[in-house]
């Protein structure tokens, strides 16, 4: 099943809106094919396995066979055929499956008792945390239709994230690598305004592996009042710029000519006052689970952080932390909070000098 | 050898002002003998475990052995005779050093000439990190006189350093633990006199070991204007209060009822100006290491971490981090820095769900 992992993040960046998905197929302890879901829309990884390993062996040995798959099969028709049918029609006599699919419209469908009323023995719940792990973007956006959020942030050890110089990351090179492999795997980046204005970031993926994602993951720059500049890197046909209702036709006109799509979101009301200031997040959330986004990284920076933790919209943090102490000089990882927050079961990862510490997100 | 380290640390908390040392004898691959320095004034490792062996085995199987020792033995007559001549009595082939000795007093007359002249093969530096990790207490007090300090804070992942319900612990039960373990290993517990009125701690060691030190260590409260309750759970005949010149008489005489040892530091001047509420750390390390501290274990608040990091005084650090973010509601680790502090080489430990970072403090 690790193996299957494996394979199922090689689709990394490729296959939003559908599931990363890897199979492997076992005969007499041996490997005789593996593959993944490769492209959205493409034929599924159990699917493509399976053509694999026909082309180079018996129906016999098909039938001698065990398919290790990250995500149970689909019974339903979707931009391909479902690939429940296919398993059972190869033969295979056993199938291992990590996660359990989340997609409400499979709810008692299951391809679990269709197989094993054909005859085929199942077995579930194999390295069911990294499965589902694999699959946690689209688990929420399938049901829920809003994306995935992971706040991302690198900070030094007392919680600091502006480099002394103002300047220079405060991550080292493996900790920005990982960050790209993020960036690789989410469909879109947010990040405030006053970081564009202040460090002008490109916000692409800089991954040099032939494998990288043909597009890079759509920038959304909240700016409430329309202050990004007209010349930012980061602006472009695959930016969204959030604001808030109120801005000029003409401000909105001179940053739609970059190619950015202009969301403009309504003016919230607190004991009948307006906010000019707070937006609503999960408003947003809800129009980019309508484009299609399934999951989303959230770049900072503390005044961004904030608003997400206090609308209790981040799911889940990557926090990359630096062996730096900089004092109370710096921009904070965030500002007040309402509640606090847990990250849970946290996984700490040496990444040189640097600690990745990775973990689902409950607000308290 | 890391039997020999493991041994060492058997004598954490009752040879101060000696270091921890281990000694293991090997015959033939078989472990013969091994042995530790136990008590301050009392036998060394090496003639210790030279002893166990001696009872049990022939002169010719010593003559066959090799003898791992955590420090080169020393050529000095103390409270005990010198070792290395018992080490070349003993008619050992082979000995296999971790750390060299630090002590000045041992320069130019290292035992590892003599040994050498004296027919046996020495090796030097195995394990040489961790041996001295052991001694490095022992190493900074025996060349400046004064102790080796360790910063240790437990802290949510925001840096913050008070708990919202004010009364938790933010670290875990393992965590305390490791905090304990730390207590036992250092000479003196060093907090401001805040952390003494708002908890009013014992500062402690509370392992439940048999062979947990016979006294705690000394608890040491910087107190510029002696506001310490005259009923805090830490006072009494081991404990040292730090104030600045200046206060009444009747204080000093109140509070040394309780048996406190008071130390009085100047005033500092700056720029002609009496500054009232700075101490100077360097001062206080002094009197310590004459006191025969050889490590102190400053555990905070946010003002005593900044005094001691702005006077680049915190030799090593171990951060205890809890999985939480409170925000920039509660107190943080430190206040503004003068400069800011690189930890070298962090060593990330997973305490349950809190992270230990350790490493040394280099000031930038």
């Amino acid at each position: 099943m690790q193996m299957a992992v494996a394979e199922a993040r090689k689709g990394s960046g490729f296959v939003q809106t559908n599931p990363m998905v890897g199979a492997v197929i076992v005969h007499n302890e041996k490997v005789i094919a593996k593959s993944y879901h490769a492209k959205y829309g493409g034929p599924h990884a159990e699917v493509r396995a399976l053509q694999a390993a026909r082309k180079k062996h018996s129906a016999k040995t098909l039938r001698e066979s065990t398919i290790y798959i990250t995500l149970e099969p689909c019974t339903r028709q979707g931009k391909t055929p479902p690939c429940a049918p296919t398993v059972m029609a190869s033969g295979v006599k056993r199938v291992v499956i990590g996660a359990t699919d989340p997609n409400p419209h499979e709810k008692g469908r299951s391809s679990i008792g269709q197989m094993r009323r054909a005859g085929i023995t199942v077995t579930t719940g194999v390295a069911r945390d990294e499965c589902e792990y694999l699959i946690r973007a689209f688990s929420k956006w399938i049901n829920t239709k809003h994306p995935f959020v992971i706040g991302k942030v690198g900070m030094s050890i007392d919680g600091k994230i502006t480099h002394p110089s103002q300047q220079q990351y405060i991550t080292n090179p493996k900790s920005l690598h990982r960050v790209h492999e993020l960036r690789q795997e989410t469909d879109a980046i947010l990040v405030g305004v006053n970081t564009i204005i202040k460090d002008d970031p490109m916000l692409n993926t800089r991954l040099k592996r032939p494998e990288s994602r043909l597009s890079h993951p759509t920038k959304i720059i909240l700016d409430s009042r329309l202050r990004t500049p007209r010349n930012s890197q980061a602006l472009d046909d695959n930016t969204i710029i959030v604001c808030l209702e109120g801005v000029s036709h003409k401000q909105r006109h001179a940053l739609a000519k970059t190619g950015a799509d202009i969301i403009e979101l309504p003016l919230q009301k607190q004991q009948g006052k307006l906010l000019f200031e707070t937006m609503n997040m999960k408003a947003l959330l809800k129009e980019l689970g309508k484009r299609g986004k399934t999951s989303i990284l959230v770049e900072g920076g503390s005044f961004v952080f904030t608003s997400f933790i206090n609308q209790k919209l981040i799911d889940e943090f990557y926090i990359f932390v630096a062996p730096y102490l900089y004092g109370a000089t710096y921009l904070p990882f965030t500002y007040a909070l309402k509640h606090s927050v847990t990250i849970e079961d946290p996984q700490p990862e040496k990444l040189g000098d640097n600690i990745l510490v990775r973990g689902y997100a409950k607000y308290n």
